[in-house]
């Protein structure tokens, strides 16, 4: 049976923040937008109906939980949740925190205008905040 | 208590496809894509983490219902399923069927292009058609 793996592009964008029953989180290194990545370890899954219905209802509570904590801890006034695909077809699910004035407000955040990358050291920063506040640990086993 | 009415905007950009146990399930007008939208018939909730845990589990399966069938039944090679609200609060989920080479590819649909709008009857009949294979009816008694 074949591993999971994180897709390599995925995996260039991000860094971890930690890991939820069903996903591997990550945070967007794009420091213009409190970003989260919500990756099912499961092998070979890209829509969400290929998932199964327990993993689906995984899946709903920790975006849900994702997108809670994320509008708590920034004061974003929306969060846009969203598993697009066209280019990475792994199964992942972007949380984002949205605000008025943001760089890209009202528009999606795809496309609108280039990644701005954390500094240096900032991104695993934000990334440990994040952690903590979901109460994960990057270094939690997998199971 | 307040009783559920649809966004108007959504309304105007819609026709409707029928009652799923939770959502209202609409076709957008743009026949540019295989486009639905569901909404779920609850007042006052923008986010998904605002539904109740039982309401996201029936979420998760119709979002899951609509976007299979629309792959299944267009040929679509990828399904896009995003919760945005930054211009409608209204929590509303839609669901895309998306193919290599049509209007956006590979961008997301938004800010991609003017909607195209169906001919004259070709909407009603393109959610008929998307009714019939949900096993749904616009007329069906909502809860």
């Amino acid at each position: 049976m074949a591993e999971f793996a994180l897709d390599p592009i995925l995996e260039q964008d991000t860094v971890a923040i930690g890991e939820l029953d069903l996903c591997s989180v990550r945070l967007m290194n794009d420091a213009r937008f409190p970003w989260a990545i919500l990756v099912p370890r499961r092998v070979g899954v890209a829509e969400l109906f290929e998932l199964t219905r327990g993993d689906r209802a995984l899946m709903i509570e920790e975006i849900a939980l994702v997108s809670e904590t994320i509008s708590q801890g920034t004061g974003s006034t929306k969060v846009n949740v969203a598993a697009l695909g066209n280019k990475v077809r792994q199964l992942h699910v972007h949380v984002i925190g949205r605000t008025a004035g943001d760089a890209a407000w009202p528009k999606p955040v795809w496309g609108s205008g280039d990644p701005v990358r954390y500094a240096k050291g900032a991104a695993e920063a934000a990334a440990a905040g994040l952690a903590k506040a979901l109460q994960v640990g990057v270094k939690r086993n997998v199971p």
